[in-house]
């Protein structure tokens, strides 16, 4: 299922992922080697319930496969990842019941005893695009997923990049596209990227969830301007070498070659590198599509862990 | 005029700092401990005579002052700043007269016969706030500069960010103000932060110069309204610890009490830091107001190469 990668493959040691979403926590025991050994999913309900089965999951397995060395956690978030906080590694307030507030990362360090770290899950599914996936070639570059919300995870130097916190893109603000008279859902800012360019604002927007609006729909038209303004902010601002673009709303195919129109005229060609010119390759789908991207993404926060307690990399 | 810090202090070494303006050179040579030892100012023509002055600069006084051992270049952009790039060092297209494609970094590399880096104007200015001024303090931050245009240089680690370029934020896309019929002025995307906000634009918008505006006229609650979008995307991307603003624009200084207004609206406490909620803090002037934070800056750089050569550092 997973390649594998270099790393210290030490004989009989394994490595935990857990990808902690708001319906399930996926859970899995990978070899060091990155071959997948077990793995559960235990539906999201309260924080006890959840992280007691999560655990136990990896009590029960995890001696038939060697010991644990290292976990990592593709979470839900907003996550406090200020390692000068005492709260880092917590969720912090989320309308999902009863989860503002607990420390995930402390929950399977304790209950493990093992080094842990944690990421929100669309910077893990970046990490798993670039070390697996369609920018592998890349040292910068970026991934965007358009779902029930929308997340971006930039990747510079094999490492996510964020200050005191993780990038919230989809919060960023970009101009209405033309003739748009949609308010926008987002709780916070209403019409943010996210707030006008999500599924579920496609289905407010037009009536009619977007899975059954046909190509032609100027649904597709206006998605794809959207996504292009964050495109071109993310572009001068980070310099990608590339921008993979995944989630259920780009199951819909033909937004790549919208947003790719939209982007050139809005560019403008000013300032730009060979790599950005290029926007056939520039743009571009996942390159996992099989195997969740959060749960190998925490499989590669895990092996940075791993490669940490060899005295290797540099994990923030 | 410099505080010394810590770096390689060779006996009788020095460095070559040179801020290329489009309308001036700065050219400077500095002790490897900081201290200011010869100073000019070119201006700036055709690159041969601008060029072939300032290496005369450097030819004429730098023996006197020890053996030059490394020079730092903060230049006008955009700038070919792709490691990958054969073109490395150059000014791509430029409005200016005969320098579109001139090699600024290899004419001073073969001309001193020193290592030479080179980056832009604005990240330089970045470079200076983080080691001398507002924003030493901080791993991750961003420099605003407001003035003829706008730009911003984003500092993590010591280091500007940027995967196959330099930022050019001035150029992403805000949304409207209320009621702003202006329409633009940047010649390659009318309405980019930069085209609705610089200060060029205000003039263009009200018919009469910034400075000669009063206080309480309109055109600053929308200047503040624009730079609070700008930043409050630049939050939601890298989530630096501190914004320090300045240039031309911002010498009016109530605009910084209406950009934390602005911001706080905007922002509406999601996923906020510690640090970015305190905003009076978190938005601030620079720390550098005598000095040309430029030729600091170049300053800067040319002690990573210096450090370079000792084995230290790490540059792009």
């Amino acid at each position: 299922m997973v390649k594998p990668g270099k790393h210290p493959d030490a004989a009989g040691a394994s490595i935990a992922a857990i990808e902690a979403g708001g319906t399930k926590f996926n859970c899995a025991i990978f070899s060091a080697a990155g071959q997948l050994l077990a793995s559960t999913r235990i539906p999201t309900t309260s924080p006890d319930d959840t992280l007691a089965k999560s655990l136990s999951f990896f009590h029960d397995h995890a001696e038939k496969h060697g010991s644990l060395v290292a976990a990592g956690i593709a979470s839900f978030g907003p996550l406090d990842l200020d390692p000068k906080s005492p709260n880092c590694g917590s969720i912090f307030s989320t309308p999902k019941p009863g989860w503002s507030g607990v420390n995930i990362q402390q929950a399977f360090r304790e209950g493990l005893g093992v080094t842990t770290l944690i990421d929100t899950d669309v910077n893990c599914a970046a990490l798993a695009e670039g070390r697996f996936g369609a920018a592998r070639e890349c040292n910068t570059f970026c991934y965007i997923t358009v779902g029930t919300g929308i997340g971006v995870g930039i990747i510079s130097d094999k490492k996510p990049i964020g200050g005191s916190g993780h990038p919230e893109l989809g919060h960023t603000r970009v101009p209405r596209a033309p003739n748009d008279k949609f308010d926008g859902r987002c709780p916070y800012h209403r019409d943010c990227v996210e707030g006008l360019a999500c599924g579920p604002a496609i289905m407010d927007r037009w009536g009619e969830r977007a899975e059954n609006l046909a190509d032609d729909h100027t649904a597709w038209e206006m998605e794809a301007y959207y996504i292009a303004s964050l495109c071109m902010n993310i572009i001068y601002t980070v310099r990608p070498e590339k921008i993979v673009i995944g989630g259920g709303v780009f199951e819909r195919k033909t937004l790549y070659v919208r947003v790719r129109e939209h982007l050139a005229k809005l560019l403008a060609d000013y300032a730009l590198t060979p790599v950005e010119r290029d926007l056939k390759r520039f743009i571009c789908e996942p390159g996992l599509t099989e195997t969740a991207p959060g749960l190998l993404g925490a499989l590669e926060l895990a092996r940075v862990v791993a490669d940490l307690q060899c005295g290797g990399h540099d994990a923030r």
